[in-house]
C-alpha cells in the first residue's frame, strides 16, 4: 500500500467513526447530577475521584471530600486539595478496621463520618460530593445501606456523587449512573516497593 | 449469635487480616520511580492520574503534564493543576484524530508532543510525569513505540510516570510497575447523559 493510498484508507475511517461520535454526542443533552462508583480491586479508584475534584475546582465548583477509612492526615492528598478556597477535606477514619479490631468502636466512627456526609448531600451548595471508601462501611454493616443509599438518591438535582471502594453492591452499581470496575492486573506492592508519596498517599 | 460472639468473631477475622497486611508491608521495602499504566475503556484513567498529580504536588514534588490528543483548554484540569506552581500543563493535541482526519498532520502533531515529553523524561527534577492518552499514538502509529517505551525506561531512577488511554499494548504493559483495567460497566453517557464539567472535563 502507497503512502497515498494509507492516508485515503485513514480519513475514510476516522470520516465514519466521526459520523457515529457526532450522532451519539447529538442524543447526550441531559444534564443532571451524576453518581459515579469507582470499584474493583485495582489501583485508581481513590485519585480518580480526586482528579475529578481538581477538574470541579477548575470550573469554580464546591467540593466536599469524606474519607471514610483513612485516618492519617499527612496525606498528598489532603495537604493539596485540603487548602483549596472551595474544596471541604473531612479526614474521618480511625485506621482500618483490621488495625482497631474493634467493631463497636468502628460502628460510632462510620456513623460519626456519615453524618458529616449527610449534611453535604442535603445542600446543594455542594457541586460535588466525594464518598471516599464508602463501600466498606457498607460491607461491614457499618452503616446502613438503605439508608445510605436513600439519601444518595434524593441529593440535590445537580449534584455530582462519587463513590469509590472495592466490591460496591448490585444495589449501589443499579442507582450509579458511572460504574467503573478498576481490575488490578498488575500491582507494584506485590513486587515488593512500598506505597509511594505522589502515587499512593 | 449474640453480640458479644459477633465481635469476638471480628476481632479474630480483623487480626488475621492485620498478621497478612503487616507481612506484606514489611516485605515491601524498595523504593524508586513507578510507570503506572491506566487503561480500559471506562471512566476514570485520566483523572485518576489528575488526582496523583494533586498528591505529588501535596508532597511537594515537581510535576509535568502532557496531554497528547486533546486540543482544548477550557477544561477543569487545566484551569486547576495548570495554574499551580509546581505543575507545568502541557496540551499537545490538535482534536481528536477523527476531527482532523488527516493522518500526516497528526503525525506531525503528535512528533512535537513527543519532544515536549521527552524533554520531562531526561530531567530528573520533574517528580511526576504523565503522559495523557498516550497509548492511542502508540497505536495509530504515530509515534515510534520503541522508541517510546525506551525513553520511559531510561528516564531518571525516582521519576514516577502515568501513561493513560485505551487499549494499552503488551509491552507496555510489560514495561509497567503497575497496570490498572478499568472496565466500562456502566457508563451516563449511554443514558443521553453529555459530558459534565466537574467530572469530564
Amino acid at each position: 500500500m502507497t503512502d497515498t493510498d494509507k492516508n485515503t484508507r485513514h480519513q475514510l475511517r476516522m470520516a465514519r467513526k466521526k459520523a457515529i461520535i457526532d450522532a451519539s454526542i447529538a442524543r447526550a443533552y441531559q444534564e443532571k447530577g451524576l453518581l459515579l462508583v469507582l470499584t474493583g480491586n485495582g489501583k485508581g479508584k481513590s485519585s480518580s475521584a480526586f482528579g475529578m475534584v481538581g477538574r470541579a475546582l477548575g470550573h469554580g465548583m464546591k467540593v466536599g471530600v469524606c474519607q471514610f477509612l483513612k485516618s492519617r492526615t499527612d496525606t498528598g492528598e489532603e495537604a493539596f486539595f485540603g487548602k483549596q478556597a472551595r474544596c471541604e477535606w473531612h479526614v474521618l477514619g480511625d485506621g482500618f478496621t483490621w488495625e482497631t479490631q474493634n467493631r463497636a468502636k468502628d460502628i460510632a466512627t462510620s456513623e460519626r463520618g456519615w453524618a458529616v456526609a449527610q449534611r453535604m448531600l442535603t445542600d446543594a451548595s455542594y457541586d460535588l460530593v466525594v464518598l471516599d471508601e464508602l463501600t466498606y462501611l457498607l460491607n461491614y454493616g457499618y452503616l446502613d445501606a438503605d439508608q445510605v443509599l436513600d439519601a444518595i438518591g434524593a441529593r440535590p438535582l445537580m449534584q455530582h456523587v462519587v463513590v469509590t471502594g472495592r466490591a460496591a453492591s448490585d444495589t449501589l452499581r443499579d442507582l450509579a449512573d458511572t460504574v467503573s470496575d478498576i481490575a488490578d492486573v498488575k500491582h507494584a506492592y506485590r513486587d515488593g516497593i512500598k506505597a509511594q508519596p505522589g502515587i499512593d498517599l
